[in-house]
């Protein structure tokens, strides 16, 4: 007997450029069920249940759902509380009163957790309540998924952003490099990789938190690729490690911790910096320029993968199905080769709490660049109609004037 | 009569997202004239010309400037040299060697200022040279123009940044801080309004080179803004100076000095991170995150305002025209409002060397934000197709737990 009441639907961590399309899937599934009766949101996370800080989502035109779902950021709002027992027992007070039965939680793995926390409380508590966990995440280091959703459309905007910059350090010569997010997985960076079309053309140099960083080792390859191509363009994770596991840009801040224990990786500029300095000062390089892509890989309006989109509806669509059959546990994603995709439902904690790094076969034996497995695994993630860049291929004229003057024609 | 002779193309200074725009349209305008016999490339600006440095374009298909056109990044590579005597006398001697009689220099105020001297020397030599420059610069701050091409897609990409991160700022709470490209002129900044779809929305401050930055009124305008909406996203140009005018940035970093004089402003994060120091200390607020918008912001693959690209085409195919006809000079671009462009060749000393500031009405009194003038001049150059965001239009659930238990509902 399938369980009527009230869904209640909520937003945690991060946000990713497809976040609400999963959101919407939730929305438009519950709309089609007879057994749910209202269709709640909880604004930021699980503080709106114990504030009780609910929206009505029944309200929402279909039309302005397709622009919400087309929005980055959580429409919902979002938090990175972790539950103690004092809060979970006030949350569920909240969601016993409104008669909640259905909890969809769309995150990453600390949302997952969260998720496992709630479902072993209302099994304690003996209070009937189907708990899914969608997930999400641009790090795409949700275990038991071939991939996340969220991360095919932020590696689309580094690869887009990689292409581009790779020609405007082209034209000016020099040393670019970019820091990209990712606080132990390197999935995001390595994708700057898919920017090449031809293999002089950058990024020539990936590094990522897998592969402990030794800056000397780093310095020579920078050396070998700028004498190489008059110019080195350089994909760097926010998260890289030295030999120790220690955080590179951890010995650069003070700490800020958040309540799952997160130390705060982006929103400063100082790991480029560093970086920077360190390569001007060994190679006496002028022109070394770094950007810290920051929160745009992850927000930025209008750069998405269409194959994320989808995958990212999908979720939403088939956690509120499998929730409404009265099950729980959490969403996740297999691939079957080349690229089909199917979801399946698995047991919350296997996905909940730990993260997975990128296999080291995803990179070369020298750590410093992706290996094809890399490139099969992550290309069509990133989707369709992505744009291109030409390469001149104009001939040189003959330097007659060099010839006639007795000068040195290189 | 006119000249039979080679034409010879480059590119100096900081590259655009359209900038192969206007280089195509002079090639395909040269294609068009039989007065041209050949038409040559020069690599990174006039250094190809002192270096005899060139490519035939002649064999590039039709097919690969089309693809050239849309790719980001001076094609030709570009240069920051500044010619003196000698550099001068060489670069003639290699010119009249190969018959160059049509020379197109795409380029900023300070290429500009290579085509006035380049002219001037023609003319003290009594060589035969057209010389026009074709202007360029996400700046907008070339004189005598309305607007300059690579601005719009500049802009648009400030605003679809704003857009995106206004929404992951709203999910998380808290500041959110964006430094945009701008050493004198504020233009690029001020894009960020356009963002906006509703007032409350961010950007809620914008910070231009303009207007004397003073630290403390900044960080009453962050705390006014915060206590409001609860978070606060803010636009601030790289170029911003003090009271005595001097780069707030310059105060941060080693100077690095380009051969025309300019201080390298952006490839780092300081100044973001003092911001959001300030912010943290002053204010007592934990969440505060800045991201300088770097290179992405002229030379993002695949966001440009159709617009400007078509400008940027078209200032290049007029270019050539003007000197086929004969005529040396700086094309520059009208307006007729509400939005009509003209094109027309004006003495190259009018664009040259100095640039130009953002008009003061563009802000407002309080030089804050913009003002609806600035907002009626920039939003037909971002283009169209703009993607838009949605807000949550639900309405809130009544507090019935609460005030069954006697709590506070707000």
């Amino acid at each position: 007997m399938p369980l009527i009441g009230k869904m209640l639907i909520a937003q945690g961590g991060g946000p990713t450029a497809v976040i609400n399309e999963s959101l919407v899937g939730v929305i438009k599934e519950a709309r089609r069920n007879p057994n749910v009766t209202h269709i709640y949101g909880a604004l930021h996370g699980i503080q709106g249940i114990a504030e009780e800080d609910f929206v009505d989502l029944a309200y929402e035109t279909e039309g302005n759902l397709e622009c919400i779902a087309k929005t980055p950021g959580s429409i919902l709002l979002s938090t990175r509380v972790k539950p103690d027992e004092a809060y979970l027992m006030r949350m569920f007070e909240v969601m016993r009163h409104h008669n909640i039965r259905y909890f969809l939680y769309i995150g990453g793995n600390d949302s997952a957790e969260t998720v496992r926390i709630i479902k072993e409380f209302a099994q304690r508590e003996d209070y009937d309540l189907m708990a899914v966990h969608i997930p999400k995440t641009i790090d795409n280091d949700l275990r038991e998924n071939d991939h996340s959703p969220g991360f095919g459309s932020a590696a689309r905007y580094v690869l887009q952003a990689f292409r581009g910059v790779e020609k405007d350090n082209m034209a000016m010569g020099g040393i670019y490099i970019g820091i990209i997010m990712g606080r132990h997985a390197g999935f995001l960076t390595a994708a700057a990789a898919l920017a090449q079309q031809s293999e002089d053309e950058g990024p020539h140099l990936i590094y990522v938190p897998e592969i402990p960083f030794k800056l000397e080792k780093f310095l020579d390859d920078v050396e070998r690729v700028y004498k190489k191509f008059g110019r080195c363009t350089i994909a760097v994770s926010e998260g890289i490690e030295d030999e120790k596991g220690n955080p590179v840009i951890s010995q650069l801040v003070e700490d800020e911790v958040d309540s799952h224990g997160n130390v705060q990786l982006s929103g400063n500029g100082l790991l480029g910096d560093m970086l920077a300095e360190a390569i001007k000062k060994r190679l006496n390089i002028s022109r070394v320029r770094a950007d810290t892509f920051g929160y745009l890989q992850r927000s930025f309006l209008g750069v998405r993968s269409d194959v994320d989109a989808k995958e990212a509806r999908e979720v939403g669509e088939v956690g509120a199905k499998l929730a409404f059959k009265g099950l729980s546990g959490s969403v996740v994603m297999r691939r079957i080769p080349p690229y089909r995709v199917y979801y399946e439902l698995v047991p919350i904690e296997k996905v909940a709490r730990y993260s997975k790094s990128m296999p080291r076969e995803f990179m070369n034996k020298e750590g410093n660049f992706v290996s094809e497995e890399f490139i099969q695994y992550a290309r069509p993630l990133v989707g369709n109609d992505i744009p291109e860049i030409a390469v001149l291929r104009s001939p040189p004229i003959p330097k007659t004037f060099l010839v006639k003057h007795g000068e040195d024609v290189e």
